[in-house]
């Protein structure tokens, strides 16, 4: 991206999600300057992105003409512009020439596919990636946990692998329906959250296990209390289970309180949890955007 | 049971689940002589469960006194009377000697219990399982597919152990809310179905699987038409996953629909699958309490 027509300019940032957005300005020593959050993510904005980048310029009070940098869902089939996936042989520190121009200063960075038969995808975490990347974390695996949490494997700088868990989204869905929904209105319990870890090491697939949380509570052999962590546990253990035959150490990049559950399942199984500020790498990312 | 008091009598057996329930009109000699299925579940009769059942009678047009025999739901806590679990080591054959009797001639059959780490139940799959054995099936593994499915093994007529997937409820919760509910649409293909069985053999845990249906589809390495059909082999190969470590014959009791989708799974695995007909097994239970 050439952004200086002139003098260099402040950059802005979008991590523009399905439902949220967040927005970073950064300086031209690529120092984070401003920070705004707000609910107008894809399906609120769309079909109106341009007029929703200029309205939140305004709100943060800087000029129109600032370039605009997006990544996440407003690249997908249902966002602003559909971006192609890169292939993930495409090395992380290609992205800054990879960007699609949507409009004059507006660009939208491009996710990766991998294909084959573990066929994974990601629409936004290549820009946390890029960050960890300029913050020294180019190798080994990084997790961001989320409702789709991803554990990334980088060799070189270079995404070797993807594997993304529907934990935050099972989570909440078998919250709200079905027949464990009744079940999972309790408070968090640290105990009932190590136990879930613990079911998970039984490695059954998880449509048993599930039943196994209502099996547990019909059956007295756990109180209905403890049955929301209880499956926290077993679905962030679910995880780790599978990073556990892979490595010793993990990055990990969310917000604290994702940060802490998984770094109570990380010590469960031995694994060193290094943890990174989501908002630090965001603008790592950006400064490696800003040429 | 002791039904007995002068001449005997028929009974009436009732498979009473949580949204629907199916009654069997027994004669002496231990023939099915009627059938009545309705929607006045364990949900729709409670809290007059008594009456329900007098109204079932009279759609029958069967004397009041008809002893009944209820398995499945009704005998939970949300259900008539909450009957207690019985442990897995009793054999199934004492069914008959552990009724409940919840009103004169109205008596209800105790669910099942398996204990320790992998805590399991089952309510009115018992009753099933009795059947089958007086067909002659009291050995090996018995699959009951359904909202809940159920894998059994039975060892000389005694439950060895239960494994319940949520494989229905699991398939209708993710085809109304969530990320893959807008893919779920589709019509049954059998190619996507035998493509979802297949990737159910990488063995990767089903909240990392069912994300990689959406990466299928938003990657354009399958139409998203294929979805709902990958995602019942996925859901369906996931239990013979388990099951072929097990053995290479099993017994199936379900509908016709089912069965068939159970029976190319079967087949994609090497597993021969006998398919015992629940009507049919139903009543040779309800034979059984017949004395």
């Amino acid at each position: 991206m050439n952004t200086s027509a002139s003098a260099p300019k402040h950059v802005l940032g979008i991590d523009w999600g399905t439902s949220n957005r967040r927005a970073y300005l950064i300086d031209p020593s690529g120092e984070c300057r401003a920070r705004h959050t707000d609910d107008q993510g894809m399906l609120a904005a769309r079909p109106h992105f341009a007029q929703s980048i200029d309205h939140l310029l305004a709100a943060m009070t800087l000029p129109l003409d600032t370039p605009v940098i997006a990544s996440g869902m407003v690249g997908s089939a249902q966002g602003w512009h559909e971006v192609p996936y890169l292939d993930i042989s495409v090395p992380l520190h290609e992205l800054p020439g990879r960007l699609l121009r949507a409009a004059p200063n507006r660009f939208i960075v491009p996710g990766y596919c991998q294909r084959g038969a573990e066929v994974d995808v990601m629409r936004g975490e290549e820009t946390q990636l890029l960050g960890a990347l300029a913050l020294g974390r180019d190798d080994g695996w990084v997790v961001l946990p989320g409702t789709h949490s991803k554990w990334v494997l980088l060799r070189a700088g270079a995404i070797q692998q993807i594997r993304t868990y529907m934990t935050g989204e099972l989570f909440a869905t078998l919250g709200a329906h079905g027949t464990l929904a009744p079940l999972l209105g309790g408070p968090e319990d640290a105990d009932a959250f190590t136990a879930g870890i613990d079911a998970a090491r039984l490695r059954a697939p998880l449509s048993n296990a599930l039943f196994r949380v209502r099996a547990r509570v019909v059956s007295g052999a756990m109180p209905a209390a403890h049955a929301r962590s209880f499956l926290s546990g077993l679905l962030i253990g679910t995880e780790f289970v599978a990073a556990q035959d892979m490595s010793s150490s993990v990055a990990s990049i969310c917000s604290p309180a994702l940060q802490q559950h998984y770094a109570v399942a990380a010590a469960q199984f031995g694994i060193t949890l290094e943890s990174l500020d989501p908002d630090r790498v965001y603008c790592a990312a950006l400064a490696r955007f800003f040429d």
